[in-house]
């Protein structure tokens, strides 16, 4: 992750919790005063975000040190102490809220992705996230989704293209849209064309498109786009994936899923700061 | 909700969305072209954030416009169309994802608390959220938790004292901390003790204090709790709050309950642009 | 205060008052030289800002030493050596201005807070500050009124709510105003009105206002206020209040005395630095 | 006054002061409510930033129309009404107190500069102001002071070069320190020394200084410099000049007098919105 | 290109190049005049960023109107009138510079990348860009280089993979490098190896590189790695391309040339605004 | 250098060429990595913005060092090692390319500045650049020419006043316009004319204009203008100087020549960080 940008997010994550001053621990705390506090666990989950977690008290005042225990991607069990910090204790209290926010939500979601990854363990399919992130933390929430074992689609509309139903529509077929992106995106960019049907993806694979979405099919219809396409493009399922549905879906071979839901729908892990 | 505000979370989310360009729709979509398109419930919930989603558009370039059926707090069945875009196809394609990702967001959150609310119907409690908001996104995540008929805690650590284990035991009592507090916080300002059990609750009563948060307390000790503080300071309960627990801990009498999952653990509600 | 809105002023302040390069200091200082410098008081008043004073040499280059006489709040009279400075001479030379920028500013409005504060000593009222800060530079202000021995009104328009007049036309009462009011802020925001007369002031203490502002009532009314109010609502006295009056006015009995020119119309304090 | 970077000052200050919502306004005014309003002035003085004012309402949503009585540099007496207001309520009472914090501010500065400069009036002197503006709003006041009938000094540090004591030290010479500055800084920058004695005074002259500051000199050492420099170098006299002094001072035949109090002395010029 | 980043680097431009105010223009041209104008090509070349140059008048005041003769793309020849304006002469003096400064480098970096595509002309090779690019301003010069007929090679770090030298020292093998990469990155991200002789070709090739750069390599070298590499992977030149050497290096046969020189050794077209 | 200037291009530039990772470094190269790197230079040229350059692994993260061998201002021929640098692999290869792109931009604008400062050795003329500089680079440009023994031209619109065509068409004359700046502009600002011809040179000197610029005067033209005005105003050549021309135009006596091309057209120097 690049940390400029986490930086950002912090910095504004801190002044949209504390704003002019913390009132209760500006007035009551003495500024000189330490603490030893225990970053708990208090469920089952995997751990993601321990960085951004210590880089919240570092932006706040460096007066914080760190003895940790797990790392991004261990696997936590109730009770588990994360992390134990020892200073300032105005700086633990400020940064807490904030710290425990990020670390929640990026360990909930790289726990939902451990769950996905897992349905499919021993598959040659590929569990990954879309653009429906959260605004503005987009880098933490992709992050997450690989420390859980999943993995990440395109991080922006400029970093791959995406041909849609509209898209297609505005330049009248598959093969001319493939055609227009290949002869001006860099060469070092891919071309994915969503498909609805057979016949689309027969357009798209002739059209040498490098991966190609099959959007919502049935089971039934994925077999028959497996048995077409494989090898000819990457191909990725998407539409009404859940834990209960994916193993099937990977069942047909298709080489991705992408699910929406690791990072608009997960829980944030119940991890506790407790101060001494 | 402070509109320079919002702007800057969704320029912020343009940004990251789209990066340089936008790889499809610039190449294919001539840039004088223009389409309808419909926002639809796939699901039932709570509307919450149209104006924000309105508001995407208008930054990217102000060229679309909109029909509205329904507002926010207004209920939405599957199948309803929210709301009616016309306008530059591009502007709508390159908005799309944002709109959609802070409006399901802001929809999940004000459709958990429609839930919460719904199960105290009838009492005198109020459901209301935590700062366990979604670091940079907060001014959206309370105000959709009010769309949904619950209430606002307090905005930030600045806004209300909030005192808690450490700030006591770092003064020595309750009593302490509590008149601390008065003397130097301003007049309009509220001070709110949390306290673990009865012997606190009558130190901070004694205190004065004008709320009085019952931390993780049994379902009797809240009662008791409201016998003892009923009339003297606003009774809140925290802690293990969920939608089956919930009417339950509002039957004691307290008058206020803090549900941190409204903000940390809600789903996004489904809801699809369909471009024509 | 929170450091970081702090830093953003430094940073703008540093930005405004040198743009790409300091002339005199950049050619003619060699950039390893390293002078002692003394801030010295020029009159009689009460400090305030030394943090943000050597804040500034930090965000400058961090290669400053202090050596810290007095501390925000002391009482300085003439000729007092508030601090000595050790250090890079470019550094001391091009944080000079905008460090006391900041420091005389701030101590001014501590001098004038102490004398208002002095005003009204042996009595149960606070001098209060108003939203008529300089804009951008509010939390530094509202500060320095603390540090001064004056107390601070509400921040911000959304901390606290102030029913004025033209609220209450817009509703129709000041009983429905509060009731709105009542049943839709948080509960741990406090509802100030504003009353012009005695009648207002029955309506606003009917309607369990916890505080309520008496605009600028005569000195009877005042006392009429308080005879009436007293012990039901916070009373706040507002309009017209100098040095000359404040203390026939907190002899009225009132709780709270707000006083715009606090921030709005004090004298920078003449405090200098002397460079060896 | 460049818009762009009046329109950042704008921007934070309003965020500054409505934060996430206004609570009186947001709750109790309908958001399609429209008001009539004045400005009116509340006692004698000169007005400065009508436009700063008017350019409040435009950023926060354009939906207020002006008509407008008077201009920057005119002439105010009490009762007078400055400019009227027609627009959407809500607009109207969230930007009311900043646009009148930075107006009665720059408005105060153009008053005690019209002040200044009636003292001097008839004379060949110009008042200017100094560096010791208030960070972040140099550009306001500094308007303010022009508006007022004084003069500018140099913006920054970069766009003039001032030698003073500690540069001299550190160089050697006062003709050392303008040879190099001379040699070094662009040809469309001048040269300004600040000089203690006579002595200084021949240095600077002979070393064909721009500019001379006469640093706290008695009235006999500045006429002294005067005879000696006249039309040599712009003569600057600086240091313990108030409106009683002002004029003797001006009478010694300086060219220009830099007077600190013009921005970091003055009081806000009592002007108030009334809303009907 | 995406609107909202130009956006700031034109507000930056114009704070840069303006500061406070605009001496001569402010004090000596009527804030109410107009004028025409004319933007004339004084050289031959390729016109690229007229709509940022529109765009920085629109941003100052949006009072200027535009008559369009020529597009971006367009050949230039000495004298052409690309553009007619009308409006606020204010306006039009303020962004002046800036939006020449703009277009002029646009411009010069499309007229050198349209030189770059004419000698390939015929050829199926593409000349692309690279990271060389002038910080801050990397959106406008990549564009411009696909307006001159060049094409853009990945946009930053995160867009694309690039397995040099030091990234294959540290895994220990090509091999090695790409199956790590192959393994971790989004499907949706293509990986490119440098390699310096025919050996680390064989190892990139049976690696199943994307792309292979050619680094560095002799005429010879190349032809003999388009021999082996020809439609196994994308074939990337790189290192010493000129305008004398380019074509030689086309007719090797690789599919992509590189040249550094397109973005970071232009020259700005010669193009003049004459005001009337 | 105003290192804070510099520190928001850094970071702009860091945003823009990693974005949200560097997909070859995190992959590949571990954290702890450590490798040495040399900066060398490919070809003769002046150094200049080494302290930018090393800057930039500062902000990324700290953990680079530098042994320095070459200064901004020195000499450099192909082969000579500027720089070393031990430290984070990571670091180094995340900000080579930024750091080079800025000191190859900076050392390329030094380079020919020399060659023009060369042209003009021994005579009494100033080689200057102009406005024409890469928006929002221009303080690190600037910086650069000085480097290469070049000087400044006035920063920006307000740092001295400069009275063209327009301005004088719109208030009348040159006389005119001269006594609007000089009643206006502080006392620490120049002015400076451009002029077209002998009788508008006579106009300027008569307005005791402080530089006077001959706009695209043929040389002849230019010694007569010299011939007139010499010591009555600095005197500026400007228009259509390039190697060949500039010491035909020194030779006129003229005070200052500017030239555009040192920041418009310059090529970057070739610099290289080989790491090893």
């Amino acid at each position: 992750m690049n940390k400029l940008l986490v930086e950002d997010i912090i910095k504004n994550g801190l002044k949209e919790d504390i704003n002019y001053f913390d009132a209760a621990t500006d007035l009551l705390i003495d500024e000189k005063s330490q603490s030893s506090a225990y970053l708990i666990s208090k469920e089952m989950g995997i751990l993601a975000g321990i960085e951004v977690f210590k880089q919240v008290f570092e932006i706040l005042g460096g007066d914080v040190e760190f003895t940790q225990n797990f790392n991004d991607g261990d696997s936590l069990k109730q009770g588990d102490v994360i992390l134990e910090l020892f200073g300032n204790t105005r700086t633990i209290l400020k940064g807490e809220r904030l710290a425990l926010n990020l670390l929640q939500r990026m360990s909930g979601i790289a726990t939902l992705s451990r769950e996905f990854a897992d349905k499919v363990e021993g598959l040659n399919t590929r569990i990954v996230d879309t653009r429906k992130t959260t605004p503005n933390l987009r880098i933490l929430e992709k992050y997450a989704v690989g420390v859980g074992g999943c993995f990440n689609h395109r991080y922006n509309l400029s970093d791959a293209m995406m041909i849609k139903d509209n898209h297609i529509q505005a330049v009248g077929s598959i093969k001319k849209a493939v055609e227009l992106g290949k002869e001006n995106i860099p060469h070092t960019m891919k071309i994915e064309v969503e498909v609805k049907n057979i016949e689309e993806l027969n357009e798209a694979i002739e059209a040498k498109a490098d991966i190609i979405m099959l959007d919502n099919m049935s089971i039934k219809e994925m077999k028959k786009s497996v048995e077409i396409a494989k090898g000819k493009a990457v191909i990725e399922a998407s539409g009404g994936v859940d834990l209960n549905t994916v193993r099937e879906i990977a069942l047909t071979g298709v080489d991705v899923i992408s699910v929406g839901a690791l990072t608009h729908s997960y829980k944030a892990l119940d991890i506790s700061l407790l101060i001494k």
